[in-house]
């Protein structure tokens, strides 16, 4: 009565088996259907231990090596450096949101730096959308001396601020880098469908000041070169796994701190400090076993194919959209600066609200579902993440072309 | 090649089917076999939604209706007032330690409270045990003006503190009611073995304090009486499911704040702040959606039997279990009071080191594990958490009076 082994499925095909839907949501959202199996088959009783990976003690030697695979294969895949800790916490992105000021600002050498400029050091944040305004007004509520360093665009027609764009460098507005804590950005805003291109922050930032990069929707569908940032923070809920853990990848000489003065961590909670998950393996305290096996088999999975072979095909995603888009932009009205566009949340609107019910009630019925715009944005959002089959963009494509013909 | 739909296992009996073993870990732990069937039952394709829960936005109708399910299966299972919230959060007991301290401390009526006094109030601590032991570490690293009530016993041997009972009420040192912002406990020290009676506290406590409780071990293990309480805090993984969510059962008085003051939730993370989540039918951000999802469906199988015949069967557990311990006191040593121990979590040694090593290795055997006491204590600890079969504890009191036969 069990079902068969993961190895039995090829993923690309196996969207639509089992009754399955394409769901574009933009998370919790897609997850490769052989990580799926394997979860399924091991459910009760997990490679021969006699119990499920949601009873295994965090503390015996089969879920040790559960956690340490898990970190050791995104070591690989990411190639992260050796002087980079790889931890799993819990909270989410907003708890990163905290925990990635409250730890910046515990370092020692940001103290020393701040005891040096005599005054409070400034946090530079780049809000490109939702998501970065959300982590901005955290940093707020906890005292940060935030600097924003860009908002958006101004709307040609409205001047109001928009977020479907960024500004040249020439115009932002970082701090100095003596008075600079960090500078924060999110490098893709799933609300707005805003990407900011690879490096394009780090090479405009001072290599003496640490960037903290929120990449909790684009983290694993691209290469990136980690040594160039201080943080690297992310949610796992969009490329990586289930919702209930965060990954933080951090460079070892940002967690030191002067350890005889407790007014270093006195606003920092054990759970949002990196210190505390990095001395412990992240099992100070149990941590959220069964989301990070999930990690675990979603980074295996990545590692079979590679981040180079998982950016082309995020590309021959997105790009088949966006090329649909651009064929009738009177009809399917792309919603941000082709530069910045999201190959991972693709925003647009139809002609009138009306087509776009109707437009999400007809894909709902060729099994395409989570079309829906953010309620603070409306119109069509799709989200095309790792996981998610071309087969998957191909259909919704078809399914573009073919609502065109009939309602243009 | 799906597996049978949950209805068709019975529990008491499933304990050892499909090559399972009794799970004696102190958490996370054994799960209800129905719902684990039920959940890899649905793993691919949730009743018909063409996903897993794993991959469901949080936003969906019908993700929506398995978090409010959830809570309110969970507030007819404890009979949960009105008057109450019932949250799920992230961070485990951990980020409940500082959670507890920095939520009480922003509420209005604390806050009047502490300008009366005209200095910081007391935060009114219980050490019974590690794991209130570490709640006090917190919320002294995040400044509070703690005061130990309690702290174990005194050995009579060696005069060292021991925690292996509590000391009668007429030694607790309470601070003054009108000087106290809440007095806080464990009621079940997983570690130790030391359960606090139910009203114990309470009962003690003058009413006009608000008593936390840390509820993680023993929640759902019998009645408790929720108004009495001003909030009841719990990680999920011993009793209630999957690590990775906390449950926070909060008096909503508790939760008004003067929001015209920043400076009351300065130090107050939102991934922490229970009005956050208040607010939000515990979904302000992408919460643990699975865990939730898991909880939820023990919680309709408490339901299903009642906090009253749960608790009957905890004790059946237990005590059998005791009652061998008690039957040849000079071979199996129980380490707690008898007043005072723990129905969860049962602590014994034998008479030698290699004795428990061979304990545990023979129990192995017989599919019996997790049976090591805790590091910091050693000997023998097994859990006996809501989820185990009586069958399980039978087996384990079986292969008790072997092991004695044999070398006593």
């Amino acid at each position: 009565m069990t079902p068969s082994p993961a190895s039995a499925s090829a993923d690309s095909a196996a969207g639509l088996s089992h009754g399955r839907v394409w769901n574009f949501s933009a998370g919790p959202s897609v997850l490769p259907m052989s990580v799926l199996e394997e979860v399924q088959h091991d459910l009760l009783n997990y490679k021969g231990q006699g119990m499920s990976v949601l009873e295994m003690s965090h503390r015996s030697k089969v879920y040790g090596n559960i956690i340490s695979d898990a970190e050791a294969t995104l070591r690989r895949v990411l190639k992260v450096p050796d002087n980079y800790s790889v931890l799993f916490l819990q909270g989410g992105g907003t708890g990163e949101f905290a925990a990635s000021y409250l730890n910046l600002m515990a370092s020692k050498a940001v103290r020393e730096k701040q005891r040096k400029l005599g005054k409070p050091l400034k946090c530079d944040y780049l809000i490109t959308g939702g998501w970065s305004k959300s982590g901005l007004k955290e940093v707020k509520r906890l005292g940060a001396n935030a600097n924003v360093v860009l908002d958006g665009v101004k709307s040609p027609s409205t001047g109001e601020t928009v977020y479907n764009s960024l500004p040249p460098v020439s115009e932002w507005k970082l701090s100095k880098p003596e008075e600079t804590a960090y500078v924060y950005y999110c490098e893709n805003e799933t609300v707005h469908g805003v990407e900011t291109p690879a490096n394009f922050v780090v090479d405009a930032v001072d290599p003496s000041v640490p960037v903290i990069c929120d990449m909790s929707s684009n983290m694993l569908s691209r290469p990136v070169d980690v040594s160039r940032f201080g943080a690297i923070v992310a949610g796992a809920q969009k490329n990586m796994g289930p919702a209930g853990v965060s990954i933080v990848i951090v460079r070892k000489d940002l967690l030191e701190r002067d350890e005889s003065d407790p007014e270093v961590t006195r606003n920092l909670p054990s759970v949002l400090d990196w210190c505390y998950f990095d001395g412990a393996g992240s099992m100070p305290h149990t941590p959220p076993t069964f989301s990070i096996y999930v990690c675990g088999l979603v980074f295996k999975w990545a590692e079979a194919q590679g981040l180079e072979a998982l950016s082309k095909l995020r590309d021959e995603r997105s790009n088949m959209v966006y090329d649909e888009i651009d064929a009738h932009p009177e009809f399917f009205n792309g919603l941000v600066d082709k530069k910045y566009r999201s190959s991972m949340n693709l925003v647009f609107t139809l002609p009138t609200p009306e087509l776009e019910a109707k437009f999400i009630a007809e894909a709902a019925e060729r099994n395409m579902v989570q079309l829906k715009g953010h309620r603070s944005l409306g119109g069509i959002r799709i989200s095309l993440y790792n996981a998610m089959p071309v087969e998957g963009a191909r259909a919704f494509v078809d399914f573009m072309k073919e609502f065109y013909d009939k309602n243009h």
